[in-house]
């Protein structure tokens, strides 16, 4: 008899994102003429670049003629993309990385979803809250968690709240009570710039992170998607700016929201050489050569439509074209920032990151507040509490809409407030 | 401390495809003026058809446009894609499908890697051998294993042995021994048309698996990524085809081979609704509910080029183009099967797949044989034994060369024969 994996059942209602998908749906059945206007899901607006498209077009040219046709690529990536990843991403930041140390692949969400594999069961996992939550549901489903307490936290997950009083900064986390006994955290997932509270933070605090780890042979989970939107000179891009951090983390970045690539589909994931797990009689296991093979097995390779598009963001063209959408979505943020405080909403975010963090009005749930904005405004946020418990009472506003919903969206803002 | 995932060290050497990769570098290396011809990896050769290409640059134009811009798309895929797979792959062949039930991907490795996710780890799992290593692979990792024994198989995996003797068409699984006890088998891989051996089925036979799956609640993994090169009219493409199947069986299918597509990167799977699985406590619980969470969690859906790109082998002139491309393989494939058998060796398969299965000669195993066609031949084969211990002593010819190599490679083996 196939037995399911129970550990599916312990997840929580729908994934955020869908959950919003339906809400919406269900409002605008019932408003066919109501428009709606979209902060919510963080998806980009702006199309893709020149330099990107021509990029694309002549992938697809180089498939029409048996001289130039690619078919399986490297399940790591092609190493025009790898070398210009490093070159352009890396080695200007101090930071040398080698061609065996980035894994090409078709999202941040796949990797940060899929890296839990290669850890074993038995880890605890440490996660800010509120959190994207991929890095949860996965290792739920995986069976690194119980149940989800009333709180909607679920057991043997140790739960770091970010709040205005820490900044959005979590500090280093606690020790896992498990019966009598507690343990450390063995797996932390950070995510900076953040999503969904758009908080950074400086090489100084990165590097008690990267000395804990290394104390506590934990490992950290490095989200980086959203680096490109870094405005402050003193901001790392990279975990790997820290010393030290090459032995005890790993790095997700993506195209989606540094070039728009949510349709295209490109992202990687950096394995340092240096990196070890352990048995659970101590021996040090390499972590780069587990995830090779798990990427080998599992997955074949990105498109190469695709690599050859994200290697077009990194020639000068591509650089400077989506430099200027980043330029848009930033002046976005800036906008909703400047309106959002005016109509006294207190707002947080918004200056390294594309997203905006916001205390909903005194009285009203995360939840209530998303159902009033869609029905009195016909705009879309998206909850604070579908993040996790800390996120109750924020919602969260991306600024990848275009500037002209912006302004629509602040006007009805303006008009509900 | 962080904890390896230690299944993953129960692992065989390297992949298999990476390990030919491999030892054929070693040898270009030594011998950097050889031409090297490939018969091994099943990779095409063909340039995508003219319709393809369209799509896809029309695709590209899309993304450049804000009006015709697509960000994220539904993790599930885009309904033009879904609905004409649905009406030219299953309708026309008796089999009605609900868009619900058909999950867009980036290709049918990923699926058939990632499928056993949803199921519990105490399930018994059942696969022919040879077998495509990806269903053996994802299941070690998972921990569904033992050890590999000295023959390469696994412990408390049931094998099912393909061979000349009863056509490459394995018989029902028989019984794992657990301890003093014997345990039923709960997942059963099948392939047809099969990789690495050509053969395929009769609906008779499928329908003796979907009783037994119906009988015993198990669930058939019914991987269909070739059924584009049946040639004979009573071969089903579809397992859906036989009665009662949707309520045993899930089916992957991909364009990689059926439209070239290993570089573009697109594939479906279908999970019907009235397939269950079940708790330990005996509930039954749908599956494609699970299979939609774990989709939506952790994969962010495929790139909407490579979606264009698929939808337009659906349209007259892309379903022209492709048969054109597969007549040529299948054209290889006749002409390997008759200059081998000429020579004097024993080929299977060919006639429904692109894959041959042929006896190495009298005293070399597969690896000998490979080491030995590459060294004097410059050929590359894929060994059969590493598809698992019934391949030993045979070797996989694909199919998808060019013509030319094709010819060329005959002519080579004419020369070591």
């Amino acid at each position: 008899m196939i037995k399911v994996n129970e550990n599916f059942l312990k997840l929580q209602a729908g994934y955020l994102f869908p959950e919003i998908a339906r809400r919406i749906s269900a409002f605008q059945a019932k408003n066919p003429a109501a428009k709606i206007i979209s902060l919510g899901v963080g998806d980009v607006t702006q199309p893709l670049p020149p330099a990107v498209i021509n990029a694309m077009k002549k992938a697809a040219d180089d498939l029409a003629d048996p001289r130039t046709f690619h078919g399986y690529g490297p399940e790591q990536g092609y190493d025009f993309l790898i070398n210009a990843i490093i070159e352009n991403d890396f080695k200007d930041r101090g930071v040398h990385l080698d061609p065996g140390e980035v894994f090409i692949s078709d999202g941040a969400k796949c990797d940060t979803g899929n890296i839990q594999e290669i850890f074993g069961l038995d880890n605890v996992v440490a996660v800010t809250d509120p959190v994207y939550p991929v890095y949860v549901d996965s290792n739920v489903m995986a069976g690194r968690t119980g149940r989800p307490g009333k709180n909607g936290r679920y057991e043997k997950i140790v739960y770091m709240p970010c709040t205005a009083e820490n900044n959005f900064v979590p500090d280093l986390p606690p020790r896992l009570p498990v019966g009598r006994q507690e343990r450390g955290v063995d797996i932390i997932y950070l995510c900076f710039p953040n999503n969904p509270t758009g908080a950074v933070v400086t090489k100084e605090i990165l590097a008690k992170w990267v000395d804990f780890a290394l104390n506590k042979k934990a490992v950290i989970l490095f989200d980086a998607a959203y680096e490109a939107f870094i405005t402050g000179p003193d901001i790392p891009h990279s975990i790997y700016e820290v010393d030290g951090a090459k032995e005890a983390a790993i790095e997700f970045r993506s195209f989606s929201k540094t070039a728009g690539f949510t349709g295209v589909r490109c992202a990687f994931t950096v394995v340092p050489k240096q990196l070890k797990a352990y048995t659970a009689d101590g021996r040090a296991v390499e972590v780069n050569p587990l995830w090779n093979r798990r990427h080998c097995t599992k997955f074949n390779g990105a498109s190469y439509i695709s690599q050859a598009a994200a290697a077009a963001v990194y020639t000068p063209e591509g650089k400077k074209q989506t430099r200027q959408i980043i330029d848009i979505y930033m002046a976005n943020a800036s906008s909703i920032r400047r309106s959002l405080t005016k109509l006294g909403y207190k707002v947080y975010g918004g200056v390294n990151a594309p997203y905006l963090w916001v205390k909903t009005p005194p009285g009203l749930g995360s939840w209530e507040f998303f159902d009033r904005l869609l029905q009195k405004a016909n705009v879309v946020v998206t909850p604070g509490a579908g993040f996790g418990p800390s996120g109750e009472g924020y919602f969260r506003c991306s600024a990848f809409a275009t500037p002209d919903n912006v302004k629509a969206a602040m006007n009805c803002f303006a008009s509900v407030t």
